[in-house]
């Protein structure tokens, strides 16, 4: 009776079948070593960073040879500023480059060329149309043409001084709170944090209005940051993102822009609050 | 010599006009104290929460009654999801309510009208049109005449199990990462924080998914919660938020949404990035 009853249920249980918008397999795709920049912080705490290698080339080969001069190693995260960005990076803004770094990099606030594997359907926020690049970017374009990376929570923008000009790359932030439109095209995208947000989110906000943190002490010390490819082989975290160029990721947004019942919905979303899924490799 | 120097400095001094969207002296009108919710957590952290009694009288009745009650003296913030929100209450959600307290109220996902004094120009996210009420709170609506308050950082929302009515506004919760727009008629907004968001969002994060602080010990306890017109009138804070009936807000809408050079801009903001200012009544 036992045996007959566990048959019932299980025949009976459900079986779970993919939903529509799950990733397949194929969908996996390996995220290349020399992108994948690992910032780490005391307490075991590491910050990974997917770079923008294709779609801001300039700055990311910046930030690379910032890297390999060890730029970052010793210096802190001086900015936490509630509802807005944390940002790491040499306080005094007065430190030398490294030889063989520029100074600075021409803006990349916008991007060659728009062709989202996947759409937004609604008209989405602030620009004709956005969606998400096949390689798992946020990406916007306006009626003339014009394309770029969005700034999204957990996006990694490159601060700078007044000329668009001046920023390099030593000077790093991601948003913390609401995204900011105003921070498109005024900032150049460089990558996107892909682990460990919650070491940069929830740190103790500094002083109002800037969030600037005066005292070097209460700053949170950066120990190290790296590039995987430069760590051994048998070492280095490897990553895949969701790519987006098929049917499932079109019924991810249709699902968020739409979501089951009971809930009605607003009949969109937001292109920042499509996920973009990373894992680490299986 | 020196006094002519003086002089002339003085007349060169810029004035500070100011820009035809700061906040003229009338724009700012006083918080009624019963819509002032204090939450008191340790270590002198203090969260406002601005209530929003005319446009979720239902819920916002029940909170004051859950106040009257000392409903959340004692209790805690168990729930803190990365990119998600923070949430506080009873974390056992078994605790009887108090007598007079209803324990659903009938939802109030959307609002009687939408009238709001200043509306975003451009096709914001979403929804066919959005916008700042005359007393400051960001509404949505779409293009069947349904309108509702949108969920932005630092909204309160009730927090709910599965069918829509069980909400009483026992216990709450604030987005403290990207605005998610699913959240929108799905969950009722009764207020938003309006001072010390950043002791919410920056607290650390609970283990994924769902950021449920299992270790009550771990949890951050909640000293007590009252309303400012329960206490005695000296001791009161006082709260004006800057009202949006004006050609200034109006102005303060346009900058956002067309930042001046050398920012080029996206064309647009969100209903959640226009600034929806408070001060401590001077």
């Amino acid at each position: 009776m036992t045996l007959i009853v566990s048959l019932f249920l299980a025949l009976q249980a459900p079986v779970a079948l993919p939903a529509p918008h799950d990733a397949a397999a194929q969908d996996w795709r390996a995220i290349p070593d020399d992108e994948v920049m690992i910032m780490r912080l005391p307490g075991d705490r590491t910050v990974v960073v997917r770079l923008a290698a294709a779609l801001a080339p300039a700055h990311v080969a910046n930030i690379r040879r910032l890297i390999a001069a060890g730029w970052w190693n010793g210096e802190t995260v001086y900015r936490v500023q509630e509802n807005w960005v944390a940002q790491w990076g040499d306080a005094t803004e007065k430190r030398a480059l490294p030889s063989g770094v520029a100074a600075s990099v021409a803006p990349e606030f916008e991007i060659a060329r728009f062709a989202p594997a996947q759409r937004l359907m609604r008209a989405d926020t602030h620009s004709a149309a956005s969606g998400i690049t096949a390689d798992g970017w946020p990406v916007a374009s306006d009626r003339q043409g014009h394309a770029w990376l969005t700034h999204c929570y957990g996006t990694v923008g490159v601060a700078r001084d007044e000329p668009p000009t001046s920023g390099s790359g030593a000077e790093l932030f991601t948003p913390i709170g609401q995204s900011a439109r105003r921070l498109d095209r005024n900032y150049a995208v460089v990558g996107r944090v892909i682990e460990g947000m919650q070491y940069l989110s929830a740190l103790p906000r500094g002083p109002a209005p800037m969030g600037v943190i005066a005292d070097p002490g209460a700053r949170t010390p950066i120990l190290a940051v790296t590039l995987a490819s430069d760590l051994p082989a048998d070492m280095r975290p490897r990553f895949q993102y969701r790519a987006a160029d098929n049917v499932r990721f079109a019924a991810l947004i249709h699902h968020r822009e739409n979501p089951p019942a009971p809930t009605i919905g607003s009949g969109g979303a937001d292109v920042c609050e499509i996920p973009l899924e990373v894992r680490r490799t299986p």
